[in-house]
């Protein structure tokens, strides 16, 4: 396993579960996208025109989520925030009411759970909320996840099961043939591996050896949170999102009373220098949405880069390089993103197959027609129950 | 010595080079409001109505300030960045403009050099700044030296002459009858000196012991300031401030690429939590000067408590408590009144004397006329020339 993020780890935890060996290796576990996330779990209110298959994914792990958080609650002994707490998006102005009533009927023409909210229902459910806001969607389904309880969580979790962490980052891919068979790290150790899965999120396309067609279709897009803390009675007790003169912005709020707000979205590479221009936008349109929270405490401004694919949808499954697994350019959705991914690939090491609902997410489907010969991960599909390996976020051993 | 800002070392190092023995007290030297100062040097484009004498003890500082400077720098080893930028006043609309020009007036009439430039002329000085300034008050005498600096440069020159340093908090003062004879520390040490100067800034008031009416008049006031780091050629090459839509903002553009932005003006008490609204309206208002900042890396948000007196103008001199001497109060101006008070408070220990140039600002100032009997600090105008002591800036030891 290469990446210790929520997905690294979601996927080597599972993976052991199911009785493999896994090695996880990453200089900074947590350090990436899953430690500046919100962990909105929005599969309503992240859906764009277009994106169904991503919406059925992102339902898919949505409805994974309560069974997911209690067993790894059990198996970490630490809580990880997850609090059923609905979603609303308000509206600026009346014009963006109009958009919000078209999302409306698209996501019910989907079979979603939405309703709109005048301007004196949407005061009714959020006092704080700015006095000239037109209105808002309600969708009670989307959730959160504190991102960083979730990935302390995983975190012992796998300690507990067993998984190996290795704290140095991943330079190469090793070959045999066109056939992935092992990392060599940092500090110049080889890590072999019957099967390797790649879940480095925004580096996912840094680690040298592939041949320039195999190398991930992920690239960085900088985001930036802010988390500030508010003294008295919550400011917030729902997510509350909204597209402010046509720049969105979202608050979540903690148990804690603390409210995190994103998220800047620029494509600028491997840049995680905090951008004033961007702190200002999100303070701007955080205090146009509640006006109450210029008088939080600014507590932290958090900048990572979250993977992004062409198509905005996942990578998940075998890559064309034998040997290669990946569990990477979940883009806005990692945290999501998480059940989902992990059972998917757990499953495929452990028993050589996908589940259905990942189909539509493999990695080839950015590969020029070409550019390989026909070969899976997995050209027998033999699972490999004793070992699976990870880089980065994990690396399975090899015990053979 | 009671406190180690750079008022506190500026005296402590001061007296030293004077030839009294001091002892500076002080839990965490730098901390309070020399860390978060930017540092001008700005008697002019300071300068208030009715706030003539203030502005006579800045400008006297002001001429000091090189010669102090080099003195420092070959006492210490290092630099300060004392920077002779000069300081220009954008004008945001035609109002803000004629207000410009009745201060230009005003600043003549006292024989300050201030000159006005129209909107052309700021562009050709400024091109970074915003296309829609009315213009601007160029005051060319005002500078800046980078506080951080100034203060490390302070430590090590009161290091390398013998002052004494105590890293602890001053938390009492010790009196024998009506007189201050030492501090009781937080660790329970009691030192002793014939003369306590204090120096705390904002928390002058906070040494419990002295009878209520002796008790400092200087109250914390919030700043907040923001670091930013340009890449490529410089946005800024002198000090440009100004007041967007009547919200003071100033930015200090430092040797090394960095841009010091100020300040928030809060009366919040003992509150250093950055607060997101001012973080807020400091960006807000910075870009309106320069929109170009939107771009720089957002380095720091720092929090400081300013030392405010009812008139706005320090405490420097005897207090009515004989034994106490007081230095504090600095306001706005602490970075700026350095030289100026260290010069007078080694004065007062070394020879029993003040200058006239402090006279104005008399601790004694405040005092209720029957809350006191007379006395002073230094009832026979003695000198101590073997001894003068500070507290949580400087103790001076009792060397009797």
């Amino acid at each position: 396993m290469a990446g210790a993020g929520v997905i690294g780890l979601g996927v080597a935890w599972r993976a052991r579960l199911r009785g493999l060996a896994v090695t996880v290796v990453d200089p900074e576990p947590g350090s990436g996208a899953s430690w500046t996330a919100a962990g909105m779990l929005a599969p309503v209110t992240e859906l764009h025109y277009g994106e169904g298959p991503l919406l059925a994914l992102n339902s898919a792990s949505a409805l994974r989520y309560p069974a997911f958080v209690d067993e790894l609650e059990q198996s970490s002994g630490c809580e990880v925030g997850y609090l059923r707490c609905g979603t609303l998006v308000a509206a600026w102005d009346a014009a963006d009411m109009a958009g919000l009533t078209d999302i409306h009927g698209f996501a019910r023409s989907l079979g979603l759970e939405t309703e709109l909210l005048s301007r004196r229902e949407l005061r009714a459910r959020v006092p704080a909320s700015a006095s000239g806001l037109a209105g808002a969607l309600s969708a009670p389904s989307d959730h959160q996840v504190d991102s960083r309880l979730l990935h302390s969580a995983l975190l012992r979790a796998c300690v507990a099961e067993g998984v190996t962490m290795v704290h140095t980052a991943a330079y190469q891919w090793l070959l045999r043939g066109d056939r992935v068979v092992g990392l060599r790290l940092a500090d110049g150790t080889d890590l072999q591996a019957p099967v390797v899965v790649l879940a480095c999120g925004a580096w996912s396309a840094r680690i040298g050896g592939l041949p320039p067609e195999a190398v991930p279709a992920v690239r960085p897009v900088k985001g930036q949170t802010l988390r500030m803390r508010t003294v008295g009675p919550p400011l917030l007790t729902c997510v509350l999102r909204g597209s402010v003169r046509g720049c969105p912005v979202y608050l979540v709020p903690r148990a804690d009373g603390r409210i995190v707000v994103g998220a800047s979205s620029e494509e600028v590479g491997f840049d995680l220098r905090p951008r004033a221009g961007a702190v200002y936008e999100l303070l701007r349109d955080a205090q146009a949405l509640v006006p109450g929270l210029g008088e939080a405490e600014l507590e932290e401004i958090s900048t990572s880069l979250r993977p992004a694919s062409p198509d905005n949808a996942p990578l998940i499954g075998p890559s064309r390089v034998p040997g290669l697994v990946l569990a990477t350019g979940h883009y806005r959705n990692g945290v999501l993103l998480t059940p989902v991914t992990a059972d998917a690939i757990a499953g495929l090491l452990a028993d050589g197959t996908l589940p259905d609902e990942v189909a539509p997410f493999s990695p080839t489907r950015f590969d020029q027609a070409t550019a390989f010969p026909q070969a899976t991960a997995f050209p027998q599909a033999t699972a490999f129950p004793q070992a699976a390996t990870f880089t980065q976020a994990a690396i399975e051993e090899d015990v053979g």
